[in-house]
């Protein structure tokens, strides 16, 4: 008799036919989540095995700038440094705004107060921060500074709720691709520590015992199956579902829209599947972080989007996510940013923003365009009118980022969905306490499973709200606490 | 010891201490779905149960206006007594696009083939249509006459890729509320066609054997617990989750912007929790449909709607479905229908559309609103100049709902979605093949397993293409579908 089992089907235990190897606690993925879950089980006791199905620690994370949001408490070294201090409450205000309609407020108000220990802890494993601020908006460093404004705290609606400061916090690392930084010293710590880990292995399905309690997993290496007991729990940090084109198409279709999803091999959705193969409830599925990063260089947040129908719909100076998720939401692929010669700098090339249309007047813009007639002229004169009085009266634009667009010659550059960069990554994946263990649709826990990074839906679980490090904030510091509840779980015999 | 079991975590059968009745084929829910299921069941021989929690069949199909999308193959006798030749493939073009970016294609190519044979057997059951047809725009009609236009048929861009045709089909019932009717006739025809049913009972979780194939359902009635044995197959057919206010949250929680959710206490969620707990995939549950259904009186349709930024968004002759969805769409709450005096008539009291402002020029309305100085009236200037024409460059409104707004008084019609009459119900539920049978997230069917209705991601699965009549074909179609395969699928011992 042959048992079938598979990544949306458990294994029962009593048809496991030999434990080839126990621990206490097993975690499936070794990128941020992982290896946070990791430190912190090793720590509080537990016997450790970290499965990866690549050949070496990083996943996702390790692609990633590194960048960590971080702040409240007062303020992190760097925010201090820089002038800022930053309360718990105006973190907590900003997170739950960035949470949507959903957001969850234990997770917020948990993270809100423990931001800054996170910090310290990161620190403590040997993150290295260099602790100097860069005011300019960009999508990060270039450099090894530190500290940037990474989301949209200084823009409207999220400034007039909390009060803004900058908590993107970068890595020592010159260059973009901090990430690697990052995920060297968690992976190596997690090592040093006595995790064993189990690279090019793929964990083909869970094993849960009669009662439903998730008790091991079925892996596959080098062509051979083995059965892995977990005492006490399993963790689950395989990442989220964007390389898994059918599984965007039937839960996230929207994002089909673009070609770039952002991940590794391994965010192929398998984590969210197998949890919920035992009763865990994947939400918030069809939201994700899509983006069009356009600064810098910073002067074309000055510029304004429009649709093709030459409206106006966000107001620019928010995270470039955000604008993401608002282009995304307009009818037609079509997506303008409007500069004058005052404003205009080059795009990044990466970002596949070109010119479509150039003109004296915005009048022959709208034209070349072939915008009806008054419509995007229309735009660009109330844009002006209140511009010149400082003032933003449709989106709320700060008044730094305000400046007529009235110095011929005159650009609309071209954003459209289906050509420019809008790279994305998913936001949706299981429902967990803030302890990490799974969720069923009814809010039961799951016994003995735990997620965290992007197989969880965590602080970050809206578009419209993403600010840039809220994903590696959410996957070290839930991991962590995933790590340290695994561990603690009650053992069994 | 006792064996835990729930809706999402179903009992193994070799804990169930008893079988109390047993059947070829159980089916939970006696709405549309359920009784189609039922009456297909019955006719192919199997021994068929329909389990209901409320005291009669019905379910949320007997609180609609019974109408369904019906057409295709040269067009029913309504659509044909009408002069509208309707064709398969311009009925398969709608619904491909009525169904978003994940259309199923496969589903709507058998729906589109058959619809007209389902006509038939919808009239072969019962059902009377009095074939005549009410050209005016309307929610739905409040004389006996059967056929309207209930979808964006000749709406852009429906109408630019499918021949428009009317396709709508409201039985003969004076009122609204032919649900009840049709609900009457399905119901009583499974009835004598011999399907057991057992009313105020409900089902607490699915059982499965050890293979994990569904075999039978827990059901609570009158303080007692039995277990029902299903020798072929479950079918779920027990509504949506707008009821389900967590779920809603959870998947969808734009929609608690609205406090109008359409259903029955049935519309918990439990069919799809169900599902999933046997490795069923909920697919795009955060999709809905969402209207504010300002028309009739068909004037208004000769408006404008506008967001808070005086930006015109939808084609406002499209369905009024299509507007919600779009309207939820807009950053803010304000929305509002500009008229003058042509075009202006009292909209109906239950949609709870107010005057928010009036004046003798449409910048007295703009003023009066609070909107920035040269919005609202520019967007009605590019709008006039065009409509004068006879074109709507923005959006490609139809000729005949073209008018120009500039008979004073002007009246801006208060449509906010926090206070108008914003109805909705889910379309996101179970991933299911056209036979019914129900899907894992990896696309493998559950064994013995079948869901239809809404409980069921079917033919609706995008609220920006939703259309009147739309669930209940897909109800009553693929209820049809599921009620016939789940009674041909093998007996078990």
């Amino acid at each position: 008799m042959t048992f079938e089992y598979s990544l949306t089907h458990p294994l029962l235990s009593e048809n496991v036919p030999r434990w080839d190897a126990e621990h206490d606690v097993v975690i499936v993925g070794f990128g941020a989540a992982g290896a946070s879950a990791a430190i912190e089980a090793v720590q509080a006791g537990a016997d450790t095995l970290v499965i990866e199905r690549a050949s070496g620690y990083g996943g996702t994370s390790a692609l990633s700038g590194g960048e960590i949001y971080l702040g409240g408490s007062g303020g992190t070294p760097a925010q201090r440094q820089a002038g800022f201090t930053d309360s718990t409450e105006d973190l907590y205000r900003y997170l739950m705004m960035a949470g949507g309609r959903d957001a969850d407020e234990a997770r917020v108000r948990l993270y809100a107060e423990e931001s800054l220990a996170h910090h310290d802890w990161l620190v403590a494993q040997g993150v290295k921060y260099k602790n100097t601020f860069l005011p300019e908006r960009m999508v990060e460093p270039v450099t090894d500074d530190c500290l940037i404004w990474s989301g949209s705290e200084e823009a409207w609606p999220f400034s007039a709720q909390a009060k803004p400061c900058p908590r993107g916090h970068t890595p020592q690392w010159t260059g973009w691709g901090g990430g690697q930084l990052l995920m060297k010293v968690l992976g190596e710590r997690a090592l040093a520590l006595g995790a064993a880990v189990r690279y090019d292995t793929r964990v083909l399905a869970l094993i849960v015992d009669a009662e439903g309690a998730v008790c091991g997993t079925v892996v596959r290496s080098a062509g051979q199956t083995a059965y892995i007991r977990a005492r006490q729990a399993v963790i689950l940090c395989a990442g989220g579902f964007a390389m898994n084109r059918d599984m965007v198409r039937r839960h996230a279709p929207q994002l089909l829209r673009s070609g770039e999803p952002i991940g590794s091999p391994g965010d192929d959705g398998s984590g969210i599947l197998m949890g919920m193969s035992v009763g865990g409830a994947a939400i918030h599925m069809n939201e994700a972080f899509v983006t069009l990063p356009f600064y810098g260089p910073e002067s074309l947040i000055k510029g304004i989007f429009v649709n093709e129908r030459g409206q106006r719909f966000i107001n620019e100076d928010c995270y470039h996510g955000r604008v993401g998720y608002h282009a995304l939401q307009q009818l037609g692929d079509r997506i303008f940013l409007l500069v004058d010669q005052a404003t205009y700098q080059e795009p990044a090339e990466f970002t596949r923003i070109g010119i479509a249309a150039a003109g004296e007047t915005w009048e022959e813009v709208e034209r070349d365009l072939s915008l009806p007639a008054g419509t995007l002229t229309a735009t660009v004169e109330t844009y002006n009118r209140h511009a010149r009085n400082g003032v933003d009266p449709l989106f709320n634009k700060a008044a730094q980022w305000l400046k007529p667009l009235d110095e011929p010659p005159f650009v609309a550059l071209d954003c459209r969905v289906d050509y420019a960069f809008y790279s994305h990554f998913t936001l949706g994946g299981l429902d967990t306490l803030p302890t990490g263990q799974v969720l069923t649709e009814q809010r039961e826990p799951v016994p003995r499973l735990f997620a965290a990074g992007r197989t969880a839906c965590g602080l970050p679980r809206w578009g419209g709200g993403y600010s840039s490090g809220l994903s590696l904030a959410d996957s070290t510091f839930f991991g962590r606490q995933a790590g340290r509840h695994a561990a603690a779980s009650a053992r069994r015999g």
